[in-house]
């Protein structure tokens, strides 16, 4: 698995995952609940974002949450620990390497992981060997081309761009919902079933301008200032307007993304 | 308003607009209904293949329909005739010069029409005119910077773009779906409200890839072949390369694009 995760392991960045967990929580997880006693694995649980999401919407279930990064697992122990959640248990392992049996869960779950993979295919190899056949796999990526806004600037474009071609720089495919399909297909999961999940913001909502627009998206392009202008992708000055020239939308214009979320099947024979 | 209309007006045309309202009808549609004895008016309804959906959904509405080009009105008309439909009247008119008193309308409609518009405002502008204060607006959009598919090739993006430039050579805005909120906001109607009606096509909806993604968008990108390659916008050979890149997708790959519907009122004083 790629440990140069593109996005940092700092408090603002822990800070930003979790209000981009609250806004977006409706829109990606409401129609996720796993039934009292089945066996549930999140790989590539980070600090426990939606870890701590998936625990409070399915009390009952028997969470098991892995990642590579014992730093994260750190972080992700204490949050749930302070919401007393008692239904999950963390273990630090390679997604593609898994410490369980085959067919040991009754549905697994990956949330913004596979657009870091090189090889996203080997993390959903390893899920299908660890799930029961016929259990479930819910896959939720974003897709950074899939973002627009108007009024739309070369600027605000080339710094969005630069978060793109670092993910990709760093082995990973920030462009992976849309190939959310192809892939689980490909990984021979049965009854592969996409959804778009559509963030659309305008001067009314608010709330999802700040909490959306600026808090998660904005937010985390900016986060990435450095390292972009260090690899020679933007100048200072460009990435300045190119920050600006999106905030400029808030309040007046518009903002779009989508995430997308895929259900599917272990296969029945396998 | 603007004369040159991109798509042109022929019987082959006229067959890909049917297709694209039967495929889309239930995603565009479903929440537009009209109570019996309203008066509805539709601007722009060219060869009335949304009127006929109107029509059909609000059987008891009493629908005024106008289009500034005699040849469609006159399909329009055989269209309606031919399903034996009584609730429709057309006129010829300009959208930007009614025949209609003020506040005549309870609510007005107008589909696939703005994004031809050099000047929208001053449609919108008529409409508000037209419309009872209170009433409703109905507009319906498309944006094609919206657009993007997996596996998405610098070929495949180019022709899109093509299209893209030639409506604006016309004076048009083929990306005005993203900006229907700020339009209307300016124009002084009330309560808007824009929603995006995605298309979201996969190797499971197959019914998708033909209604949509082959016989709706790509064929609306194929229609300006000659127009393109004309204008000096690309040479045959990369117009060739992609539209085969676009079809390429089918079957295989996913394919993306976003309408958008926004509602609002007339002002309640004017």
């Amino acid at each position: 698995m790629n440990r140069s995760y593109i996005h940092g392991y700092d408090a603002l960045e822990s800070g930003r995952l979790d209000d981009q967990a609250h806004t977006l929580e409706e829109l990606l997880h409401h129609d996720t609940r796993y039934p009292a006693g089945h066996r549930v694995l999140e790989t590539g649980c980070g600090t426990g974002a939606q870890t701590a999401i998936l625990a409070r919407r399915s009390p009952g279930a028997r969470i098991t949450a892995v990642d590579i990064a014992a730093d994260s697992l750190a972080v992700a122990r204490k949050r749930l620990e302070a919401m007393a959640v008692a239904n999950v248990h963390f273990h630090q392992a390679d997604g593609a390497r898994l410490p369980f049996a085959d067919h040991h869960f009754d549905h697994v779950f990956v949330c913004f992981l596979l657009e870091h993979l090189a090889r996203p295919e080997s993390v959903l190899q390893e899920l299908r060997r660890v799930l029961k056949p016929g259990g479930s796999l819910t896959v939720i990526e974003g897709d950074h081309g899939s973002f627009y806004c108007y009024p739309q600037t070369a600027a605000g474009r080339q710094v969005v761009r630069c978060l793109i071609d670092l993910q990709a720089a760093c082995g990973g495919d920030a462009l992976i919902g849309r190939r959310l399909y192809p892939l689980l297909y490909r990984a021979r999961f049965e009854d592969v079933r996409v959804t778009p999940r559509v963030v659309y913001v305008d001067p009314s909502r608010p709330a999802w301008e700040e909490g959306f627009s600026r808090n998660t998206f904005i937010a985390m392009v900016s986060a990435v200032e450095k390292n972009a202008i260090d690899a020679g992708l933007i100048d200072p000055a460009d990435w300045r307007q190119g920050i600006g020239d999106l905030k400029a939308t808030i309040g007046r214009g518009t903002f779009h993304y989508t995430f997308f979320k895929a259900l599917a099947r272990g296969p029945r024979s396998s």
